[in-house]
């Protein structure tokens, strides 16, 4: 086995002072452990869109229609979207799944069909999946992932689209790391300060009403069919030993969830934003996570992830192709 | 003439939760407004290294030895340095240049040669250049930017390479925006705490011994020959009207006593990176700069610069590429 003290070694040795490149040397210490070698490589990277709807929309939590979902979806698959310009740029594989959209799209799409229902349910009513629907849709985003380890994926990230899906995050998150509902909640795609009071009030409400046990339990009731989906699909990535990106404050809230599941997962997972979304840096903290990049974006889609893949290609490249003090004539600090 | 407004305007109607897209949005506008253009682009990017010594080194403000800044040019010249792994990842040109490097480099080598001195003078005695050499080393620098203009680049970085350099860069930093000697001195290369007293003490004494007037004086007192040439360079690509990347602590330095000889330089740049080198913070704060990357590097030679050019790309390509909400039939907010 590779360890930590190898990788550091080998990264002390290249023309630079110690310690230089920062964060760069932490991410390639990192992407050398997950794959066990000095010379770790990205390959065929992917993004993989998880799309769905939200029943609790209903209740008025975001400013945008639901049917944003679906248009956005097409969207995506005529390449007009924030991430595909951005998966395009980078080189990185980018996939489009229908989890659980209220819309049927038209055959002859490049949106891949995994619908588990028409939306999750309205969790002021009644748990937003059944334990069945949540079950199928994680293993659903494992058979994606596992698709992707054939084709020799080693680097996956996640990304999401679903009108109204900050709000099951901030639920997970407030279960899993007990912080408060009101500061697990913030503006999701632009709410107004009332909105937000609204949607804390409805969150509040929500949260009262269940009592799951369990992480899958947690899941089944207070997340989302692209949020389970990415969850599974998550583990399996885990499981295949990939680079996990993990993009925005909605992924981030699946990584959390993840790892309540398999706590390996950390291991995996490479921060890549941290979003303007309230909730998200406290999420990040709890879990010990230091973001690549800091855009003060709030889009979602795994448009982090897609942004920050040139800084992991770096990490990769300057422990690859760097010259080291000796192999160059130069001399070490006095 | 494309106004703010228009740009802002434009980016508005994409796709997209208005101001989602936080920091690409600004840094959109502000290309747009450079290049006077809904559309702008980014073409032949080119990154500069000037590389030279300092006599200031003498005194012992580097824990690494003045061979190192040679040792390194070679480096650059084989490849095996970080800014050749980061411009070839990223499609930068890059070119070498021996501002006045104390060594003669060996004929058929891709450095450059414009040596205007072996190495700048020991300020603890003498001013650093004369007004002659400060002028000349400005104007090559100029003239290297007219040639990489006059192939088509509109974006270009620049880096250094030079053992000691942080030194004048504090002085350069202390002059112009009245913080503290202690304010702006830092580690450097990886001095101990016991050094960075000596270098504090140092460079005290050598603020003392000056009263230059002008910019131009204050540059040739207290800088050196690769940060001449680099405010010359700066200089000229603000006259070319060019996207000007701007890197690190010794960057920032040098396109701040730009900024003194023409301040339409600022409208220009783009911080790229937030230095670890203790000043860097402050003097982004006095430049009212945001940079696009914090990955706690602190290596020079334009690295941050190299490695922010994809987050631009990504504000020019989503500026160009991403579809409106009408043309893609999207419903906006509510």
């Amino acid at each position: 086995m590779i360890t930590k003290e190898e990788l550091q070694h080998k990264i002390d040795n290249k023309t630079k002072p110690t310690g230089s490149l920062g964060k760069l040397e932490t991410l390639a210490v990192q992407i050398g452990l997950i794959q066990n070698t000095l010379s770790p490589e990205i390959k065929s990277p992917a993004i993989l869109v998880f799309a769905a709807d939200h029943g609790l929309t209903a209740e008025g939590i975001s400013p945008y229609p639901k049917d944003v979902t679906w248009q956005m979806v097409m969207n995506f698959c005529s390449g007009g979207a924030a991430i595909n310009v951005f998966c395009k740029q980078n080189g990185i594989n980018l996939k489009v799944i229908d989890a659980g959209v209220d819309y049927d799209f038209p055959d002859g799409l490049p949106v891949i069909p995994a619908k588990i229902a028409y939306g999750s349910r309205n969790m002021l009513k009644e748990p937003a999946m059944t334990m069945d629907e949540c079950r199928r849709a994680m293993g659903k985003g494992r058979s994606f992932v596992q698709e992707e380890a054939q084709k020799g994926c080693n680097t996956i990230g996640f990304g999401e689209m679903g009108i109204g899906n900050t709000s099951p995050s901030s639920l997970l998150m407030h279960r899993f790391t007990g912080f408060s509902i009101e500061e697990c909640t913030g503006r999701g795609t632009g709410l107004l300060p009332d909105g937000v009071k609204h949607k804390i009030s409805i969150l509040k409400e929500v949260s009262q009403k269940y009592n799951p046990q369990t992480p899958e339990e947690t899941l089944a009731t207070f997340g989302g069919l692209e949020i389970a989906m990415m969850v599974g699909a998550i583990l399996e990535a885990k499981a295949q030993n990939m680079i996990i990106l993990i993009d925005g404050f909605i992924a981030t809230a699946a990584v959390l969830t993840a790892i309540q599941m398999d706590a390996g997962v950390r291991d995996n997972a490479v921060f890549c934003h941290a979003s303007e979304e309230k909730g998200h840096q406290l999420m990040l903290k709890y879990l010990h996570a230091f973001p690549l990049l800091r855009l003060d974006m709030r889009l979602g889609e795994g448009t982090g992830a897609a942004l920050a893949l040139p800084i992991l290609q770096a990490a990769v490249n300057f422990l690859n192709q760097m010259s080291s003090f000796e192999a160059a004539g130069v001399s070490n600090k006095e």
